[in-house]
């Protein structure tokens, strides 16, 4: 079993992401993001990104309901059919679906943010939470059936409210029930970089010792990457792939080592 | 087993449709549209509708790349997953897949049409085509294991392309294969109306001889309807009910006929 985390940054090579799968030989399931493609639906319907900032300083993305409309459409809508489209063309039988349909990716609805606002200190709730739940009857009936799922938000609550989720802490739950011996995530650089801004810094091999000490030394979105990195080696022992999306092969290379290989 | 088709208007009562469909002791497939939600979201992108005519004078919307773009956000995306979201809380383990998700609606994609530009004739082909068959195993293995199917546009093609295609085909091609005893039609009017402009004009029974006498008598957009009612007959014999989505019990109502009853 693999899983492979498609990033979604606009430059993804799509088509060769869907001509390298179609060579595997091992079955696999695709979680894929849609940055991109949510980010100018966003500026075209010419909505602004609501961030909130709580009490205690940190700030996050509101996701109210037109946020969840937004990535309905670019997600689960034209990112998630798109891919789906392309696998198809490329011989592999994909079916889409997002967190919503048969409940596949259950979540917890996050209980909310103390804000303070014209004075007062109030709780803000909005529609996002964290992945507790994979309908692992639904995900193996399908590919059983030699049907290969491909994953998008939103996901679906306690209530059956579509909410936002991390893909990371989605892949991190998958891995959980799947215990995939790869799995390969695809992004917008040729690997993991010891500095984001130069390319060729790609460390090549990384130990769980060695993100374990990481996480101490660096901190903000780095740390971020690095401890859901470590998540996914809690269900066990597993191979990362992090490679370069953009690349003609970018799984078959992911596969070959190309990129930063983690284990 | 009832087939039910949702229409694509604004005002359709979903939540009320979800209540309703949660009480159905038989099992049931969705088709749905979402016109009002593609025309809202091409006008905010500022899109202008692309219309063709044909030599012969005959005039049709020509889906581009963006138009499938726009299908897929809208009906794919949008609405799909806002009505999986909807009987999901109404208790109904939903599904909801586009045509091109384990090729549920595979088509033959329109070889072009005969235009004449700048003095010349040439032939022009977008991406619309006719449904042709539907992956009954994969629709049976959902219902089979309590899942509720959610159909919506777009379809695949020969090619494995994404296309556009009528609702109208893809629900009398549905009935050839499921032949179900009930069709339930949602629309935004309170029935088949002998006037259009006249609410008060619903046509309580037609049977199906009635149905082709209508046919010779009205044209345009009218005959389109009756024809589309018609080709739902030729799979054996079914009820087709045609009720007010806007209604309070959409569902219920139409079948206790307090719309129009063909059969």
């Amino acid at each position: 079993m693999i899983i492979i985390k498609i990033g979604g940054g606009r430059e993804i090579n799509l088509k060769g992401v869907a001509a390298d799968l179609a060579l595997l030989k091992e079955p696999f399931v695709i979680v894929h993001g849609a940055n991109a493609a949510r980010d100018e639906l966003d500026e075209k319907l010419n909505k602004q990104k609501k961030v909130i900032t709580s009490i205690s300083g940190y700030s996050s993305v509101f996701s109210d309901e037109d946020t969840i409309d937004l990535m309905m459409m670019a997600y689960a809508g034209l990112k998630n059919k798109r891919i789906v489209e392309l696998l198809q063309q490329a011989g592999v039988n994909a079916v889409g679906l997002s967190g919503l349909d048969g409940k596949m990716i259950e979540g917890k609805r996050n209980t909310g943010i103390k804000v303070r606002e014209e004075g007062k200190t109030k709780i803000v709730r909005d529609f996002s939470g964290k992945p507790k739940k994979i309908n692992m009857p639904l995900l193996n009936l399908l590919l059983q059936n030699g049907y290969i799922p491909v994953l998008s938000v939103p996901i679906i609550d306690e209530n059956n409210f579509a909410i936002n989720s991390e893909n990371d802490d989605i892949v991190a739950l998958l891995q959980s029930e799947l215990k995939a011996d790869k799995i390969i995530q695809l992004i917008e650089a040729p690997g993991f970089l010891a500095d984001k801004n130069n390319p060729d810094s790609v460390v090549k091999n990384i130990s769980q010792k060695e993100l374990e000490a990481l996480e101490n030394q660096v901190d903000g979105r780095m740390k971020r990457k690095i401890l859901a990195l470590r998540k996914l080696f809690e269900a066990g022992p597993t191979t990362v792939f992090i490679y370069d999306g953009r690349a003609e092969h970018p799984v078959i290379d992911a596969l070959n080592e190309k990129g930063t290989k983690v284990e």
